[in-house]
């Protein structure tokens, strides 16, 4: 059985924040069916990139269109996708130094302080290792850490969360050694499992709701003691990227 | 608090099931954390497109690798993009007459007899709804239905399973009418939670443990009573897509 929640009661972060520091209070007083409570190894801890990015002072400012588009360009290695909006600024999709395919380069502007704009956390892995580190010391137990954010998709409606920073959880789950009914290597055989934890986390964290964090139990087979070699390794090589360019017919 | 889990016991599928009168025993058979079993009103059962398009009798012949290419082109509606594999064939990802895009329009030649190929289910949200039918006059309870199949993404490596099918589930969440802690609307605002509903199950089904069918407990919020307008319409409608073509550099 899978179980996530999403505690209240975590504190508005401020750069400079210790994130483990914040959360070990929060996450040791979780109460779960079977009367336990606090975080168990296997768990893993599913943090938003929002306060990881605001603990490491991302922040940056933004009072006008030019300040924010001048950010976004800082974090764009290479555009992806770009087309005139109707309200007369561009739409663009473009590729970060992190790897990762997003709107605006990932630069948020919403739960942030007026006039300001909130990019990535420079090296996810890196903030979910220290995380990792930090719940283990303060609270005994060894989670996986996911660190997440929010994309759009092509091809579909609406926004899903994925992991963009990964320590100890097993992010890509290799079935092409398993075999099907009739004794075949299966087809589709490379599980996306990071991801598909981080979007769990999100149907209990939401996005207003002051829960910028959850915990998913049940996956002890997906979190390993090493903590692996990051979401980083997530983005698909360019010779394997059959959608490197897009072309727009507008 | 979510829960999610998969149980076994699901008899293999043949063409001509009635899926509800099949999944009803193990469905009814179900225990949860606090003692209770069963499907309850707002909890939602997720089932693999596989198991649906078996008892709907998808299956067509391959008995070589023409007749499933013809198979595949026969369910294409466009190609979107497509490269030469190192094995001679052509890696082709297609929009299906259901408007996913995916590889191979989504035929399915793994846990299927020898000699055969499985299409997706005609109009999986006509069975989504049939199957919310079924169970609701079986168990008394009415769940959300899902549909799920597994596809790739673009950029980033491995699979993810997605609603293709859908009765009763609020597929998209539309936050922009909410505020920032700052007063300000959100950005990023309409959540595809069937898509990360689709996600958890996934994490509990697996796929290969003969567990096609998952129930999620705890997102009664996302259950309605309506069957709603179907998971066709998370398709991002062409004018909306930065992604309608795609341009190779091999």
């Amino acid at each position: 059985m899978l179980l996530a929640q999403a505690p209240d009661g975590v504190p508005m972060i401020s750069g400079g924040d210790d994130l483990a520091a914040v959360l070990a209070p929060v996450l040791g007083a979780l109460s779960w069916p079977d009367g336990s409570t606090g975080l168990a190894d296997g768990d893993v801890v599913v943090v938003a990139s929002k306060v990881v990015a605001k603990a490491e002072r991302r922040l940056v400012p933004a009072r006008d269109d030019a300040e924010r588009d001048a950010a976004i360009a800082a974090q764009t290695v290479r555009v992806v996708a770009e087309r005139d909006r109707p309200d007369g600024g561009v739409l663009r999709i473009v590729e970060t130094p992190q790897g990762l395919v997003m709107a605006a380069a990932g630069v948020d502007t919403s739960d942030v302080p007026p006039g300001t704009a909130l990019l990535l956390p420079e090296d996810p892995d890196a903030s979910a290792r220290r995380l990792r580190r930090g719940l283990h010391a303060r609270l005994g137990a060894r989670p996986g850490v996911l660190v997440t954010d929010t994309a759009g998709r092509p091809w579909r409606r609406g926004v899903a969360d994925l992991a963009i920073g990964a320590a100890g959880v097993v992010l890509l789950l290799d079935m092409r050694g398993e075999k099907d009914a009739y004794g075949r290597a299966l087809q589709s055989s490379i599980i996306a499992t990071a991801d598909e934890i981080a979007a769990a986390a999100e149907l209990v964290k939401g996005k207003v709701a002051g829960r910028p964090v959850a915990v998913v139990r049940g996956m002890g087979h997906l979190v390993t003691t090493e903590d692996g070699e990051g979401a980083r390794s997530l983005v698909r090589p360019p010779e394997e990227d059959l959608f490197r360019h897009a072309v727009t017919d507008d």
